[in-house]
């Protein structure tokens, strides 16, 4: 195998479920260099050293990179300017710096303004995760056989963009490259919006004054289950999220909100036509997911299987 | 054990997901006597009949149910009215027959209205299920730990009633009591709504003309796919339910869309604290689905776990 981790010293900012599912993956993949942690949250910072995610621990995001040649950012998308900011004074010159951010458009003009000229800048997003956040909940093959989406810029160095796409091949992921609009866009809908809806669905079902909480929880494998996973997600990532990526999913929500209205009236009025030919549409799309390696044909019973 | 099983003869109307693993389950469960199929559908019932789940197999339900001192139907929730009339002249006396259907108001009066006066009908409701339909997608422990909502009437008879609890706790479910109101009003916000939505995120993805149909498919683990799983539910089940449920359906609707509007002027203004606020506290109701049993806390990846 030619060698997909073409560099020697790397620097992870932000040490949650991405952050730690990267050092893993790296050690995983036969990477020997030194990997510096650095994150702000101190509880963060011993449970990493405690499983041994990297070779040196930080609080400072600063003294993290000092040294580093690959410097991975996996803070919430609404950190990253201020990590920009606090890392560029000691960043080696002509150091990597890639980012795993929900959101692209928004953090690349983060970096813009706070990185030094000489770093060389790499948008990336894996589209890979869970609901879990935090050093424990890393997994070393989180990225295997999903996608990472590379979003360069006319700015964007060449050889930094295959040194990044190189380590993301290393970690089993296949990589597509978009423009950062293209990327926000996209992910409105195939990722905010679900996790709007989640949000929604759940909170409305908790707000119910007819229906206890107890109820909906007893009787949640009726459907609402599957909802409660997305809505579980760590609160700063989402919120950030929204607000960095605003007009795309106002756009996607104004969509799903015309759609709806149309299956609201169908009920109100009883046109069963209507409702069996959405539903009938819709089955497709679980088989091309399926088929697409995205998800397992079998039925989720909500419990290990027996 | 105590016998649960307090019949000798078997009628199951419909062979779809829920009536073959009735079937299993009863055989699973000890359950010698004969079990004689009834489906309108051919084919559901060649395949049911080369897996063996019953003694006899027929198109008549009428035929099917001869004989039986138990008859369970499991047709979609539209079609109970005409099973009832075509059941009705060939029913045993003192027959006990009961439902798996998904709404409860609709099926009682549909009985009311169609089964003789001496039949002993029980309502019920098995909260299991999964997004595959047809008599291959059965599975002996499907109801195990999971609720089975049971809606008598002044009217129901109490030993029917008990005779058709203790058959489920033979599946191993629990058993809970409500009126059929109460059940359509629940289910609402925990089943059905849960479906609705994710049938139009489904389709609205599959409708955005600015984003191809390929690139959801491929970015669908963001979150996307998880929608998919429930927007490939059986179309005729599902427009039955909506047909059927329509008042707590629409009430429940309303209320999410109220709340939906909520989130989206706090996009649109940049108010990250409600949003924040919102996210944190869906979070919990997660942990009360998995610490009730309903859900595995493992994450899903999408894949089977290595
Ligand atoms: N989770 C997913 O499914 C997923 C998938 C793909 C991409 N992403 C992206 O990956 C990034 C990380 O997400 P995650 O789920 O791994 O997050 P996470 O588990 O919540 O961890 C984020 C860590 O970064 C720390 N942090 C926040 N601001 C910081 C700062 N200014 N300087 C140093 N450390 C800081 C946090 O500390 P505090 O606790 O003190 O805030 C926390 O320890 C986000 O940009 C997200 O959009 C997530
Ligand atoms: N699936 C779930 O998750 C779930 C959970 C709890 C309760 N339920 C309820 O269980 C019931 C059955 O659902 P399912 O998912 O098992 O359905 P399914 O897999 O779609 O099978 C239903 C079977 O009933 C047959 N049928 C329809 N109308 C009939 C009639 N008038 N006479 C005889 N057979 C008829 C169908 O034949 P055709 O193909 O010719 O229509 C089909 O073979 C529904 O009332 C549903 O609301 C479902």
């Amino acid at each position: 195998m030619v060698d997909r981790f073409r560099f020697q010293n790397v620097a992870i900012v932000g040490i949650g479920l991405i952050g730690s599912s990267i050092a893993l993956a790296l050690r995983a993949g036969g990477f020997k260099g030194p990997i510096a942690i650095g994150d702000r949250n101190g509880d963060a910072l011993r449970v990493a050293s405690e499983i041994g995610l990297g070779t040196s621990y930080h609080v400072s995001a600063a003294k993290a990179v000092a040294g580093a040649d690959m410097v991975i950012l996996a803070v919430p998308v609404g950190s990253m300017q201020a990590t920009g900011r606090a890392i560029a004074p000691s960043l080696q010159a002509d150091a990597i710096v890639t980012d795993v951010g929900s959101v692209k458009g928004s953090v690349i003009e983060a970096m813009a303004g706070s990185l030094p000229q000489s770093a060389r800048f790499v948008a990336g997003h894996p589209i890979a995760g869970s609901e879990q956040s935090g050093p424990r909940a890393g997994f070393a093959t989180l990225f295997a056989k999903r996608w990472c989406i590379i979003t360069p810029t006319p700015e964007t160095d060449q050889d930094a963009l295959d040194v990044v796409a190189d380590m993301w091949r290393g970690f089993g992921s296949h990589i597509e490259m978009m423009d950062a609009e293209r990327h926000d866009l996209v992910l409105s809908i195939t990722s905010h919006l679900p996790h709007l809806i989640a949000y929604n669905l759940v909170r409305t079902a908790s707000d119910m004054e007819s229906v206890a909480e107890s109820e909906v929880i007893k009787f949640s494998a009726g459907g609402f289950r599957d909802f409660t996973r997305l809505a579980a997600s760590d609160p700063t990532m989402w919120r950030d999220v929204f607000l960095n990526n605003r007009v795309a999913v106002l756009e996607s929500l104004g969509r799903f909100s015309e759609d709806l209205a149309i299956l609201q009236r169908a009920i109100r009025w009883g046109d069963g036509d209507t409702l069996y030919e959405i539903f009938e549409r819709t089955r497709t799309v679980r088989t091309d997911v399926v088929g697409a390696g995205q998800d397992t044909a079998a039925p989720d019973f909500g419990r290990p299987r027996e």
